[in-house]
């Protein structure tokens, strides 16, 4: 059966509409909220490049926890299963910024999803290349690669604006430091973070970008690899059980697909050996997810009957 | 390619048997202690109903959590999603039993797998029923179909000594009566509970009981329906985020399959569209699953290379 | 310098008035719910059993919590502090029925006075008179006879009442039991439990049963002791520290004086070596604790001076 | 009845030598754990300025979490009851540097003596004196004043190795920092604490600096009043419900007096209207609290009658 792509996406195009009136733009930060609610754009890439997109899908925005998925690659690729002494892959049953978890459990993070866990994964790679800036312009060049597009870069006025409300992370990262499972500098490990989350990109890009995770670790149409057939399998896992805070067990089960949220609005998502996924939509719901974002994937997964289970 | 499955269980058999040393067998009740740790069971059914196995698939054990899939397919049936008025879809994030979630989250539990979720579905199919002899027998005859066994029946002693141990179950069902969110007799819904987690099964039958949720809710044999396409897809959905208490995450990691836990030592998955597994041996890891038939489905989906992932 | 009680439980009284239209009567059962909120009553008693009351010291109302203190004196007597290795003297820092605190403790409640303390007390009086029934009367008997008053007994409505919607009690009970933390018959000691807390009295008779805890364990009129100078002086500790839930230390700070409330509206409180005190007042603050009657108390020990600190 | 004071202090002198073998030395940081474990020292001060000793009572040690008594003291003076608005005064039932009830309780810590609480109160010292060092100075000299003693200073090099280790007060400051409960920078307000915590002092001194909580505020002997009546009464309380973190309900039963402990080994109380007590004993139980202190004054209050029960 021959799935008409097109068409699928400009049905949920246009069914989408009312619901881009719902949920709330994150208002943490004035540059985050200065988003207008309104806006949608939905993207999908197959093996051979072909990519099909509806709505703004040109527009940049800020990636946040997206890339999550993004260092924690990277830090598996480098460290393999040592990754696991210091974060684990559980879901975390809590909202994703808890402290409470994480001090009952001895400063080891739940999974590399949750703040903690990417605190952690970002703190593993500045002690791998010994230098924060360095470490930024590694992240940086492995977005740009995995997504053929050396244009990419992160915005610093958010990154600064997050840093001044960061508190909440540096009081994880400060926990996990008295717990013996921060290594380096808090406050420069911080605002690196900071930094890699307050990449842009768009719904064209970020799809491109998840076509390695959507084919056994290795990108179709440069043959380039970044990860073993198993190690890409073992990040969708977790992003299927941890990628939506409090909700993953809602996307999984409206969805049924692999897939990681951030607070700007954008949700990726794969389709193992299929293609690769990403909408964006900044009315966040009760959980931090996109509103408009998620129910297009349902709706994705529907009309499509694509889904893992 | 065309996956020798005799030969692969063949090779699990023989490489699984140091890790039957390892493990605790449940030593709660007197039934489940006297299991001798090194035993060792695993059958796979495909859709045209063909089986292999390996080890004493031939002998029946208590399923114990295992039933929850069943009861969870057959409140899903009758209720539709109003189910979730009641019980949630997410991960715990903490030990099976808890009852601090439950007082934090108002007698709502997270899932139907931990234990005040199953028992929540229960006091439902007692609730639709009526009385709690007739929803046994219904829960039993469900299990008889899907396995096209008719043999099939619980184990009186193993569910008596259960409910003699079995204060944390009534404190569960008590508490979420203060809340508003257990209808029938604690006492009754309980021991029906404790009764359909003493059901008797051995893997041949239990991987043959799960090849409706592998074929999308219709048995590919008889092509009974027994759910529709997506309560098949989703009860796939919560075994994967839920089916192993706090070591959900962990498995998904590992084995990469929608999956389901007993204390008795038996786990059920599914491979969709392909096939449906169970494992049996007794000693128990830290999580409360079984040892080596977590360790037997990771090699199941190392060496043929099925997952969802 | 001589303190006239008459004068200033007058002044308290006038006082009080704005205060009995706020709070909210206990309405979970509707034998408590009926009374009428703008009630009040206050009385002392001196070493010498001369008495001062002002309002309504006449009606009698249901004791609840307030007869933890009797039963936790009675079990200090039988078993003195092998008291401990089953229930604590720590506050518990969360709402008086929480589970969280019970499970996390391993089944051994804070203090005698939360509700699962005192059911552990209760359990461990029917384990000493080894009948339910007895043990009631031994307590209804040691009540009269620190009181003087041959008359009180239990409003049995009320007590069944509590028990149709005694779930959370069972609830914690059967908790405590899974941790071998409780003796005899969840529901015959949860009945027990709500006997004794159903104990009808008014505030003369109230402050006049606390006088033995106000002189070290001996009634100073009958000089008939019932403890011993030092437990008295722990009753009275553990009153300071635990005796009025989550707000304990409020009640500490503004009143500055042992003292014990109950979800019937009166509390009842000790100035060692001098008096005893009884207020009555069903309007209920925030913390389940008499609106009226803390205020009263709070007005009692600044006009008098009289302050254990 | 007169009390032999000096009798009685060198009775517990004597019997006081077995338990000095026990407890642990605080090894956190290194400028503690050098503390020899088999010291004791003990003083009470009258209100004439009499003085009794037993032990090394002229060896100073740093008073760590006592001086919380002197800055909560210090902040009810200048902000009275608006101090409320920002730390409670309930026992924490937790350990006492536990993020947990924190998180739950949005960032007002539970009472100013947790770590929590006394950071709040340093930063509302900060917040009032504008600057970090001039703070310091006035707690250096308000302790100098209260002991009549201008020599007291504080150890650098312990506050320099708390700070070093200090990544958990760090935790909750940025944490309260995230709730809108702290104002100043956190690094300053925080080494601001440490140095507090640093001050030197022996128990004559301790004792003497206790006085005016002993005696309504006022200092008997120089007749300075530094706290109103009302105000002195309530931080004894606060003492008594939450002055020794999760053990504050054990020493209240135990020892029946306002006191307050520090991990240096140091623990101070108060007889209401007669005398004030300090205790050295570097080996501390598994609360955190000096062994030996607590048994000391268990003793005291056993051998003089003198309780607040």
């Amino acid at each position: 059966m021959q799935i008409d792509y097109k068409q699928i996406l400009e049905k949920i195009y246009k069914e989408i509409k009312p619901e881009l009136k719902k949920g709330e733009v994150a208002s943490y930060i004035p540059a985050l909220a200065k988003e207008k609610k309104e806006q949608f754009a939905m993207s999908i890439t197959l093996a051979d490049g072909s990519n099909y997109s509806v709505g703004d899908s040109e527009k940049r925005f800020s990636i946040q926890s997206i890339s999550k998925v993004f260092t924690f690659a990277q830090a598996l690729n480098l460290y393999q299963d040592n990754i696991f002494k210091r974060v684990g892959v559980e879901p975390s049953g809590n909202p994703f910024n808890s402290l409470v978890q994480l001090e009952y459990e001895n400063g080891k993070p739940r999974n590399p999803f949750i703040n903690a866990g990417a605190l952690v994964i970002t703190d593993m790679l500045v002690s791998y290349y010994k230098d924060e800036y360095k470490t930024l312009e590694v992240i940086l060049n492995f977005v740009r690669e995995i997504s053929s597009n050396k244009e990419i870069t992160f915005d610093p006025i958010i990154a600064k604006s997050e840093m001044e409300h960061g508190f909440r992370n540096l009081a994880l990262a400060n926990l996990m430091k008295s717990f013996n499972n921060f290594e380096n500098d808090v406050k420069n490990v911080v605002f690196t973070y900071f930094k890699h989350c307050a990449i842009m990109m768009n719904t064209k890009e970020l799809s491109r970008a998840m076509l390695f995770l959507a084919f056994g670790g290795e990108d179709p149409i440069t043959n380039k690899r970044f990860l073993t057939k198993l190690q890409a399998k073992r990040v969708n896992a977790v992003m299927l059980t941890c990628g939506h805070y409090d909700a993953s067990g809602e996307f999984a089960y409206h969805v049924g697909l692999p897939g990681k949220s951030g607070v700007g609005g954008g949700i990726v998502a794969v389709v193992p050996n299929k293609l690769s996924i990403a909408v964006f939509s900044p009315g966040l719901n009760e959980f931090g997810n996109s509103h408009a974002g998620t129910i297009a994937l349902e709706k994705f997964t529907t009309y499509t009957g694509l889904s893992i289970f």
